[in-house]
């Protein structure tokens, strides 16, 4: 029996290759991980429940990391700073960069693929994340193959499938999939509808545009 | 200003690693931090508590990562099956395995690491630990150490400097040192004295004898 583990935020990258790899047939069951690590955007915890609903997942946990975040300083978790408004650009969105996060999450990941005897974990770092943050990167993510091969008694993957993709061609697939994009949340303030503002937003709304979709989430007016 | 972390369980291995990081004085601020993964013998991490009062650490954290259990399967944590009696053998022992686990303390050590611009984080694999835990090797050491160099903005090293030392070496570095190991839990079970019989308890005891100390912990009769 062949398993796979989805690292799903609930965001729309995530939201898109769950969608992906569900629809592959590769796996027999694909299961989702959701982190709830005090993040502002904690509605995105929300749309992740909701959308799994209506998906062929076989098991969707939702973890509850926020004892983590007296180790960490961001402006992303609930202790943290104000999120800055505009486009993502370095210095502005250092500050929303939680600390060692995606190798902290591939490697709880990997101790649940172990333990359901899965091979391989998906996340979906995309060509837009890599000029800001370094966990973002293709040789992070040949480097942090190197350890999953060797650290337990099973090896196991970890795939980015959309590292060289950039947002905008993410929704192209979600297009081709038939994705309702209203299923995703985005915006990185947690208010009832979308700010449209944030980096977050910004980014999406282009993406959505460049992919000839209408975006069917609600926003602030 | 250099600064380290130390991955302290509180038994006599990462209790030895601490005190000679601390002696050794190559850091300005040596941190300890200590994860509440619900291990049966969480004993340990009040022995952890009460020994950095007597030592000069910088910053101690408890990190509680009990909700992560949910994701984990092993007879360590509280959720799980008995403890296995009797000498560490590969069969036995596997059941006490939690997935990951050392990739996971370290990444979440290296975020801390981040937050705090240390460099170095320790953690105290030895010898005996080769055969049954793949996360306690050198080429672990090795890959693990190529994801943290990478993964963020800043470089951090992670250090096993017991990797090739039997337990025994190690307690006669704490004669050495003159460490006191009535500060130090080992057992894998929580009751009032150690038990003397886990596979944990006996390979303490040889190794004390191996070093020649008397081992001041108070034991069942």
């Amino acid at each position: 029996m062949k398993q796979a583990i989805v690292v799903y935020s609930g965001g729309m990258d995530s939201f898109t290759l769950l969608n992906e790899v569900i629809a592959s047939g590769e796996f027999d069951h694909v299961h989702a991980l959701t982190f709830d690590y005090g993040q502002k955007h904690s509605k995105e915890i929300m749309f992740a429940m909701r959308a799994v609903g209506g998906m062929n997942v076989g098991q969707h946990k939702i973890v509850d990391v926020t004892s983590i975040n007296q180790l960490l300083d961001s402006s992303l978790t609930a202790t943290g700073g104000e999120i800055p408004e505009g486009h993502y650009e370095e210095d502005t969105m250092k500050s929303t960069v939680v600390p060692n996060r995606n190798m902290i999450m591939i490697s709880l990941a990997t101790g649940w693929a172990v333990s359901l005897g899965a091979d391989t974990v998906f996340f979906g770092a995309h060509a837009g994340d890599h000029a800001i943050y370094p966990d973002c990167r293709e040789e992070f993510v040949e480097a942090i193959n190197e350890v999953t091969k060797i650290a337990n008694y099973q090896s196991v993957e970890v795939r980015a499938p959309y590292l060289d993709f950039t947002k905008g061609e993410i929704a192209l697939i979600g297009r081709k999939l038939h994705l309702d994009y209203g299923l995703a949340w985005t915006c990185y303030n947690g208010r009832a509808y979308a700010c449209g503002k944030c980096g977050a937003c910004q980014e999406r709304l282009e993406a959505m545009e460049f992919a000839g979709i209408s975006d069917p989430l609600e926003y602030e007016k």
